[in-house]
Protein backbone atom coordinates (compact mmCIF):
# COMPACT_ATOMS: atom_id res chain seq x y z
CA UNK A 1 0.00 0.00 0.00
CA UNK A 2 2.98 2.42 -0.42
CA UNK A 3 2.41 5.47 -2.78
CA UNK A 4 6.35 6.31 -3.34
CA UNK A 5 4.32 10.09 -3.89
CA UNK A 6 5.53 11.18 -0.74
CA UNK A 7 7.52 10.16 1.56
CA UNK A 8 6.29 11.58 4.23
CA UNK A 9 2.62 9.73 3.39
CA UNK A 10 4.85 6.71 3.03
CA UNK A 11 6.33 6.83 7.01
CA UNK A 12 3.44 7.97 8.35
CA UNK A 13 1.72 4.59 6.73
CA UNK A 14 4.27 2.88 7.85
CA UNK A 15 4.43 4.06 11.59
CA UNK A 16 0.39 4.09 11.74
CA UNK A 17 0.46 0.12 10.60
CA UNK A 18 2.98 -0.69 13.45
CA UNK A 19 0.05 0.21 15.69
CA UNK A 20 -1.91 -3.58 17.38
CA UNK A 21 -4.51 -4.46 14.57
CA UNK A 22 -4.08 -1.66 12.05
CA UNK A 23 -3.14 -2.94 8.47
CA UNK A 24 -1.34 -0.72 5.90
CA UNK A 25 -4.72 -0.39 4.25
CA UNK A 26 -6.38 1.42 7.32
CA UNK A 27 -3.17 3.42 7.78
CA UNK A 28 -3.11 5.00 4.36
CA UNK A 29 -6.76 5.66 4.90
CA UNK A 30 -6.26 6.84 8.63
CA UNK A 31 -2.83 9.41 7.41
CA UNK A 32 -5.09 10.86 4.54
CA UNK A 33 -7.61 11.41 7.05
CA UNK A 34 -4.97 13.28 9.20
CA UNK A 35 -3.69 15.03 6.40
CA UNK A 36 -7.00 16.93 5.86
CA UNK A 37 -7.76 17.16 9.66
CA UNK A 38 -7.94 21.05 10.65
CA UNK A 39 -5.05 22.88 12.37
CA UNK A 40 -6.74 22.52 15.56
CA UNK A 41 -8.09 18.82 15.59
CA UNK A 42 -4.58 17.57 14.48
CA UNK A 43 -2.75 19.53 17.69
CA UNK A 44 -5.22 17.93 19.27
CA UNK A 45 -4.61 14.76 18.17
CA UNK A 46 -0.79 14.76 18.81
CA UNK A 47 -0.95 16.26 21.79
CA UNK A 48 -2.97 13.62 23.35
CA UNK A 49 -0.63 11.23 22.11
CA UNK A 50 2.23 12.50 23.62
CA UNK A 51 0.23 12.96 26.87
CA UNK A 52 -0.65 9.15 27.39
CA UNK A 53 3.10 8.61 26.43
CA UNK A 54 4.56 11.10 28.45
CA UNK A 55 2.53 12.27 31.48
CA UNK A 56 0.23 9.02 32.36
CA UNK A 57 2.38 7.35 35.72
CA UNK A 58 1.74 3.88 37.09
CA UNK A 59 -0.08 4.21 40.80
CA UNK A 60 2.98 3.42 43.22
CA UNK A 61 0.00 1.28 45.16
CA UNK A 62 -2.10 -0.78 42.51
CA UNK A 63 0.09 -0.07 39.68
CA UNK A 64 -2.79 1.09 37.35
CA UNK A 65 -2.25 3.78 35.21
CA UNK A 66 -3.01 7.04 36.74
CA UNK A 67 -2.52 10.77 36.47
CA UNK A 68 -1.05 11.18 40.17
CA UNK A 69 1.13 8.92 42.48
CA UNK A 70 -1.79 7.14 44.05
CA UNK A 71 -4.52 6.27 41.83
CA UNK A 72 -8.13 7.22 41.94
CA UNK A 73 -8.99 3.70 42.75
CA UNK A 74 -6.62 3.68 45.41
CA UNK A 75 -7.51 7.24 46.76
CA UNK A 76 -11.47 6.65 46.95
CA UNK A 77 -12.02 6.19 50.70
CA UNK A 78 -15.00 4.16 50.45
CA UNK A 79 -13.69 1.14 48.66
CA UNK A 80 -12.90 -1.81 50.72
CA UNK A 81 -9.27 -1.86 51.23
CA UNK A 82 -9.23 -5.05 52.89
CA UNK A 83 -9.96 -6.99 49.20
CA UNK A 84 -7.25 -6.89 46.31
CA UNK A 85 -8.32 -8.61 43.04
CA UNK A 86 -5.27 -9.19 40.92
CA UNK A 87 -5.48 -8.28 37.29
CA UNK A 88 -2.93 -9.03 34.56
CA UNK A 89 -3.26 -5.44 32.88
CA UNK A 90 -5.67 -2.10 33.09
CA UNK A 91 -7.86 -3.45 30.20
CA UNK A 92 -9.07 -5.92 32.44
CA UNK A 93 -9.32 -3.64 35.48
CA UNK A 94 -11.48 -1.25 33.23
CA UNK A 95 -13.54 -4.80 32.21
CA UNK A 96 -14.35 -5.56 35.99
CA UNK A 97 -14.83 -1.82 37.15
CA UNK A 98 -17.47 -1.53 34.25
CA UNK A 99 -19.44 -4.62 36.03
CA UNK A 100 -19.99 -1.97 38.92
CA UNK A 101 -19.95 -5.32 40.94
CA UNK A 102 -16.30 -4.64 42.86
CA UNK A 103 -15.98 -2.29 45.32
CA UNK A 104 -12.30 -3.77 46.94
CA UNK A 105 -8.90 -2.02 45.51
CA UNK A 106 -6.66 -3.94 42.66
CA UNK A 107 -3.43 -5.27 41.81
CA UNK A 108 -2.11 -4.90 37.90
CA UNK A 109 0.30 -7.42 37.11
CA UNK A 110 1.45 -6.03 34.21
CA UNK A 111 1.43 -9.22 32.26
CA UNK A 112 1.20 -13.10 33.78
CA UNK A 113 3.97 -15.78 33.58
CA UNK A 114 5.15 -16.84 30.64
CA UNK A 115 8.51 -18.82 30.30
CA UNK A 116 8.03 -18.51 26.50
CA UNK A 117 8.14 -14.91 26.54
CA UNK A 118 10.76 -14.57 28.94
CA UNK A 119 8.39 -13.08 31.32
CA UNK A 120 9.37 -14.05 34.66
CA UNK A 121 7.92 -13.42 38.69
CA UNK A 122 10.16 -10.87 38.21
CA UNK A 123 9.23 -8.54 35.11
CA UNK A 124 5.55 -8.61 36.81
CA UNK A 125 4.74 -6.39 40.09
CA UNK A 126 4.36 -9.87 41.87
CA UNK A 127 7.13 -8.82 44.49
CA UNK A 128 5.06 -5.49 45.11
CA UNK A 129 1.23 -7.65 45.60
CA UNK A 130 3.58 -9.82 47.95
CA UNK A 131 4.58 -7.00 50.32
CA UNK A 132 1.15 -4.96 50.06
CA UNK A 133 -0.34 -9.13 51.52
CA UNK A 134 1.87 -8.64 53.83
CA UNK A 135 2.23 -4.62 54.93
CA UNK A 136 -1.60 -3.70 54.12
CA UNK A 137 -4.43 -5.04 55.92
CA UNK A 138 -5.82 -7.80 53.23
CA UNK A 139 -8.67 -9.97 54.35
CA UNK A 140 -9.21 -11.45 50.51
CA UNK A 141 -6.79 -11.85 47.48
CA UNK A 142 -9.28 -12.59 44.47
CA UNK A 143 -7.02 -13.69 41.18
CA UNK A 144 -9.18 -12.64 37.91
CA UNK A 145 -6.37 -13.62 35.86
CA UNK A 146 -6.78 -15.07 31.99
CA UNK A 147 -8.15 -18.93 32.13
CA UNK A 148 -4.73 -19.95 30.53
CA UNK A 149 -2.01 -21.86 30.48
CA UNK A 150 0.23 -19.02 31.57
CA UNK A 151 -3.05 -17.57 33.69
CA UNK A 152 -3.09 -20.79 35.69
CA UNK A 153 0.78 -20.92 36.28
CA UNK A 154 0.70 -17.39 37.75
CA UNK A 155 -2.49 -17.87 39.64
CA UNK A 156 -0.27 -21.28 41.64
CA UNK A 157 2.75 -19.01 41.48
CA UNK A 158 0.74 -16.40 43.74
CA UNK A 159 -1.32 -19.19 45.98
CA UNK A 160 2.09 -20.67 46.69
CA UNK A 161 3.27 -17.41 47.96
CA UNK A 162 0.48 -15.66 50.19
CA UNK A 163 -1.17 -19.07 51.43
CA UNK A 164 -1.33 -18.56 54.97
CA UNK A 165 -0.09 -15.08 55.02
CA UNK A 166 -4.03 -13.89 53.83
CA UNK A 167 -6.84 -15.92 54.86
CA UNK A 168 -8.94 -15.65 52.03
CA UNK A 169 -7.75 -16.76 48.33
CA UNK A 170 -10.54 -17.15 45.44
CA UNK A 171 -10.84 -17.16 41.86
CA UNK A 172 -13.30 -16.20 39.37
CA UNK A 173 -16.14 -18.37 38.84
CA UNK A 174 -15.28 -20.20 35.38
CA UNK A 175 -18.68 -21.64 34.01
CA UNK A 176 -21.25 -20.91 31.39
CA UNK A 177 -22.04 -17.87 30.15
CA UNK A 178 -25.05 -15.92 30.97
CA UNK A 179 -27.24 -16.56 27.66
CA UNK A 180 -25.05 -18.98 26.38
CA UNK A 181 -26.43 -22.12 25.87
CA UNK A 182 -25.28 -25.48 27.45
CA UNK A 183 -24.81 -27.52 24.09
CA UNK A 184 -22.66 -24.69 22.73
CA UNK A 185 -20.46 -24.42 26.30
CA UNK A 186 -16.69 -26.44 25.71
CA UNK A 187 -16.84 -29.20 27.93
CA UNK A 188 -13.81 -28.52 29.94
CA UNK A 189 -16.18 -25.23 30.48
CA UNK A 190 -19.56 -27.34 31.30
CA UNK A 191 -17.50 -29.87 33.38
CA UNK A 192 -15.97 -27.02 35.38
CA UNK A 193 -19.19 -25.36 36.01
CA UNK A 194 -20.41 -28.67 37.28
CA UNK A 195 -17.60 -29.38 39.53
CA UNK A 196 -17.92 -25.50 41.14
CA UNK A 197 -21.51 -25.74 40.72
CA UNK A 198 -22.86 -22.65 43.15
CA UNK A 199 -26.03 -22.46 46.13
CA UNK A 200 -29.04 -21.71 43.79
CA UNK A 201 -29.76 -18.67 46.87
CA UNK A 202 -26.14 -17.29 46.19
CA UNK A 203 -26.27 -17.72 42.42
CA UNK A 204 -29.81 -16.31 41.88
CA UNK A 205 -28.57 -13.24 44.72
CA UNK A 206 -25.89 -11.93 42.12
CA UNK A 207 -27.88 -12.07 39.08
CA UNK B 1 -15.42 2.78 27.61
CA UNK B 2 -14.22 6.12 29.96
CA UNK B 3 -11.94 5.01 32.51
CA UNK B 4 -12.18 7.81 34.55
CA UNK B 5 -8.47 7.03 36.00
CA UNK B 6 -6.34 9.60 33.80
CA UNK B 7 -7.74 12.60 32.14
CA UNK B 8 -4.74 11.70 29.66
CA UNK B 9 -5.93 8.41 28.71
CA UNK B 10 -9.50 9.64 28.19
CA UNK B 11 -8.83 12.41 26.18
CA UNK B 12 -6.33 10.29 23.73
CA UNK B 13 -9.39 7.83 23.92
CA UNK B 14 -11.37 10.66 22.53
CA UNK B 15 -8.98 12.11 19.90
CA UNK B 16 -8.30 8.80 18.83
CA UNK B 17 -11.38 7.50 18.46
CA UNK B 18 -12.38 10.85 16.15
CA UNK B 19 -10.64 9.19 13.79
CA UNK B 20 -12.63 7.05 10.83
CA UNK B 21 -13.25 3.27 11.31
CA UNK B 22 -12.10 3.71 15.36
CA UNK B 23 -14.47 2.79 18.32
CA UNK B 24 -14.07 3.58 21.88
CA UNK B 25 -12.40 0.00 22.49
CA UNK B 26 -10.13 0.14 19.88
CA UNK B 27 -8.91 3.81 20.79
CA UNK B 28 -8.48 2.46 24.31
CA UNK B 29 -6.68 -0.15 23.33
CA UNK B 30 -4.55 1.92 20.97
CA UNK B 31 -4.13 4.62 23.62
CA UNK B 32 -2.64 1.90 26.06
CA UNK B 33 -0.71 0.73 23.34
CA UNK B 34 0.61 4.02 22.48
CA UNK B 35 1.25 4.69 26.36
CA UNK B 36 3.72 1.12 26.26
CA UNK B 37 5.70 2.44 23.65
CA UNK B 38 9.59 3.50 23.89
CA UNK B 39 10.13 6.63 23.96
CA UNK B 40 12.02 6.95 20.51
CA UNK B 41 8.55 4.95 18.88
CA UNK B 42 6.07 7.32 19.95
CA UNK B 43 8.68 10.53 18.53
CA UNK B 44 8.19 8.79 14.85
CA UNK B 45 4.49 8.14 15.19
CA UNK B 46 4.39 11.92 16.30
CA UNK B 47 6.44 13.26 14.11
CA UNK B 48 5.39 10.64 10.99
CA UNK B 49 1.49 12.40 11.88
CA UNK B 50 2.60 15.52 12.07
CA UNK B 51 4.36 15.85 9.07
CA UNK B 52 1.94 13.81 6.84
CA UNK B 53 -0.34 17.09 8.36
CA UNK B 54 2.10 20.33 8.17
CA UNK B 55 3.98 18.95 4.98
CA UNK B 56 2.38 17.26 2.54
CA UNK B 57 1.21 19.61 -0.27
CA UNK B 58 -0.88 19.39 -3.37
CA UNK B 59 0.19 18.70 -6.94
CA UNK B 60 -0.13 22.10 -8.76
CA UNK B 61 -1.23 19.85 -11.86
CA UNK B 62 -3.02 17.36 -10.60
CA UNK B 63 -3.71 18.07 -7.10
CA UNK B 64 -2.62 14.85 -6.17
CA UNK B 65 -0.87 14.37 -2.79
CA UNK B 66 3.15 15.73 -3.25
CA UNK B 67 5.97 16.33 -1.48
CA UNK B 68 7.47 19.29 -4.01
CA UNK B 69 5.22 22.02 -6.22
CA UNK B 70 4.82 19.08 -8.91
CA UNK B 71 4.01 15.65 -7.67
CA UNK B 72 6.02 12.56 -9.02
CA UNK B 73 3.70 11.03 -11.48
CA UNK B 74 3.30 14.36 -13.10
CA UNK B 75 7.25 14.81 -12.97
CA UNK B 76 7.95 11.41 -14.80
CA UNK B 77 8.52 11.87 -18.11
CA UNK B 78 7.86 8.29 -19.61
CA UNK B 79 4.14 8.47 -18.52
CA UNK B 80 2.00 9.94 -21.10
CA UNK B 81 0.85 13.48 -20.73
CA UNK B 82 -1.86 12.99 -23.31
CA UNK B 83 -4.21 11.36 -21.05
CA UNK B 84 -6.23 12.44 -18.38
CA UNK B 85 -7.80 9.98 -15.81
CA UNK B 86 -10.17 12.01 -13.24
CA UNK B 87 -10.64 10.57 -9.76
CA UNK B 88 -12.30 11.54 -7.01
CA UNK B 89 -9.98 11.38 -4.33
CA UNK B 90 -5.84 10.19 -4.10
CA UNK B 91 -7.21 6.64 -2.56
CA UNK B 92 -8.79 6.16 -6.14
CA UNK B 93 -5.76 7.09 -7.73
CA UNK B 94 -3.85 4.46 -6.15
CA UNK B 95 -6.01 2.24 -6.33
CA UNK B 96 -6.01 2.60 -10.04
CA UNK B 97 -1.83 3.32 -9.91
CA UNK B 98 -1.76 -0.19 -8.01
CA UNK B 99 -3.41 -2.00 -11.13
CA UNK B 100 0.07 -0.68 -13.27
CA UNK B 101 -2.12 -0.83 -16.23
CA UNK B 102 -2.00 3.21 -16.63
CA UNK B 103 0.53 5.16 -17.65
CA UNK B 104 -1.18 8.19 -18.19
CA UNK B 105 -1.88 11.69 -16.04
CA UNK B 106 -4.38 12.26 -13.34
CA UNK B 107 -6.93 14.76 -11.90
CA UNK B 108 -8.05 14.39 -8.41
CA UNK B 109 -11.48 16.40 -8.05
CA UNK B 110 -11.29 15.91 -4.45
CA UNK B 111 -14.45 15.13 -3.83
CA UNK B 112 -17.29 15.10 -6.51
CA UNK B 113 -20.49 16.90 -6.84
CA UNK B 114 -23.17 16.78 -4.28
CA UNK B 115 -25.67 19.25 -3.50
CA UNK B 116 -26.69 17.21 -0.37
CA UNK B 117 -23.43 17.93 1.33
CA UNK B 118 -23.40 21.25 -0.35
CA UNK B 119 -20.22 20.13 -2.82
CA UNK B 120 -20.86 21.91 -5.92
CA UNK B 121 -18.05 22.45 -8.79
CA UNK B 122 -16.56 25.08 -7.35
CA UNK B 123 -15.55 23.30 -4.61
CA UNK B 124 -13.68 20.57 -6.37
CA UNK B 125 -11.05 21.45 -9.06
CA UNK B 126 -13.12 21.15 -12.14
CA UNK B 127 -12.02 24.75 -13.18
CA UNK B 128 -8.56 23.51 -12.90
CA UNK B 129 -9.53 20.24 -14.80
CA UNK B 130 -11.03 22.18 -17.48
CA UNK B 131 -8.01 24.47 -17.72
CA UNK B 132 -5.94 21.56 -18.55
CA UNK B 133 -8.15 20.34 -21.24
CA UNK B 134 -7.84 23.72 -22.92
CA UNK B 135 -4.24 24.17 -22.15
CA UNK B 136 -2.34 21.02 -22.19
CA UNK B 137 -2.28 18.79 -25.78
CA UNK B 138 -5.21 16.38 -24.58
CA UNK B 139 -6.37 13.43 -26.55
CA UNK B 140 -8.21 12.08 -23.66
CA UNK B 141 -10.03 12.35 -20.75
CA UNK B 142 -10.77 8.92 -18.64
CA UNK B 143 -13.50 9.59 -16.55
CA UNK B 144 -13.19 7.08 -13.01
CA UNK B 145 -15.65 8.32 -10.86
CA UNK B 146 -17.46 6.13 -8.56
CA UNK B 147 -20.79 4.47 -9.78
CA UNK B 148 -22.96 6.55 -7.95
CA UNK B 149 -25.22 9.06 -8.30
CA UNK B 150 -23.07 11.82 -7.58
CA UNK B 151 -20.63 9.97 -9.39
CA UNK B 152 -22.79 10.43 -12.63
CA UNK B 153 -24.32 13.72 -11.78
CA UNK B 154 -20.23 14.58 -11.82
CA UNK B 155 -19.67 12.87 -15.03
CA UNK B 156 -22.33 13.98 -16.66
CA UNK B 157 -21.39 18.12 -15.62
CA UNK B 158 -17.40 16.97 -16.95
CA UNK B 159 -19.15 16.02 -19.92
CA UNK B 160 -21.44 18.95 -20.81
CA UNK B 161 -17.92 20.86 -20.15
CA UNK B 162 -15.31 19.28 -22.16
CA UNK B 163 -17.35 18.25 -24.65
CA UNK B 164 -15.49 19.33 -27.95
CA UNK B 165 -12.39 20.36 -26.16
CA UNK B 166 -10.97 17.04 -26.32
CA UNK B 167 -11.36 14.43 -28.83
CA UNK B 168 -12.05 11.07 -26.84
CA UNK B 169 -14.15 11.21 -23.03
CA UNK B 170 -14.63 8.40 -22.02
CA UNK B 171 -15.26 5.99 -18.39
CA UNK B 172 -14.33 2.90 -16.74
CA UNK B 173 -15.82 -0.14 -17.93
CA UNK B 174 -18.74 -0.97 -15.88
CA UNK B 175 -19.43 -5.08 -15.68
CA UNK B 176 -19.14 -8.23 -13.48
CA UNK B 177 -16.00 -8.63 -11.50
CA UNK B 178 -13.70 -10.96 -12.53
CA UNK B 179 -13.89 -14.49 -10.31
CA UNK B 180 -17.63 -13.41 -9.75
CA UNK B 181 -20.45 -15.52 -10.68
CA UNK B 182 -23.08 -14.05 -12.84
CA UNK B 183 -25.83 -15.45 -10.55
CA UNK B 184 -24.49 -13.30 -7.55
CA UNK B 185 -23.90 -10.06 -9.58
CA UNK B 186 -26.56 -7.54 -9.24
CA UNK B 187 -29.04 -6.76 -12.16
CA UNK B 188 -27.91 -3.70 -12.88
CA UNK B 189 -24.45 -4.57 -13.47
CA UNK B 190 -25.25 -7.37 -15.32
CA UNK B 191 -27.73 -5.88 -17.40
CA UNK B 192 -24.89 -2.73 -18.32
CA UNK B 193 -22.17 -5.38 -19.23
CA UNK B 194 -24.56 -6.74 -21.65
CA UNK B 195 -25.00 -3.31 -23.03
CA UNK B 196 -21.45 -2.19 -22.82
CA UNK B 197 -20.05 -5.71 -24.38
CA UNK B 198 -16.80 -5.72 -25.17
CA UNK B 199 -15.03 -7.41 -28.44
CA UNK B 200 -13.92 -10.66 -27.21
CA UNK B 201 -10.34 -10.16 -28.85
CA UNK B 202 -10.13 -6.81 -26.61
CA UNK B 203 -11.60 -8.37 -23.82
CA UNK B 204 -9.03 -11.09 -23.99
CA UNK B 205 -5.77 -9.19 -24.72
CA UNK B 206 -6.72 -7.09 -21.80
CA UNK B 207 -6.79 -9.94 -19.25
Amino acid sequence: MFTHYSKYLDAAVNEIAKLPGIGKRTALRLALHIHKLEEEEARLLVEAILNVKTKIIKCSVCHNISDDEVCEICRQPKRNGKTICVVQDIRDLIAIENTAQYAGLYHVLGGIISPMDGVGPNQLTLPELFKRVDEEDVDEVILALPATVEGDTTNFYIYKNIKGRVSKITTLARGVGIGEELEYADEVTLGRSLHTRTDFEIQYKQR
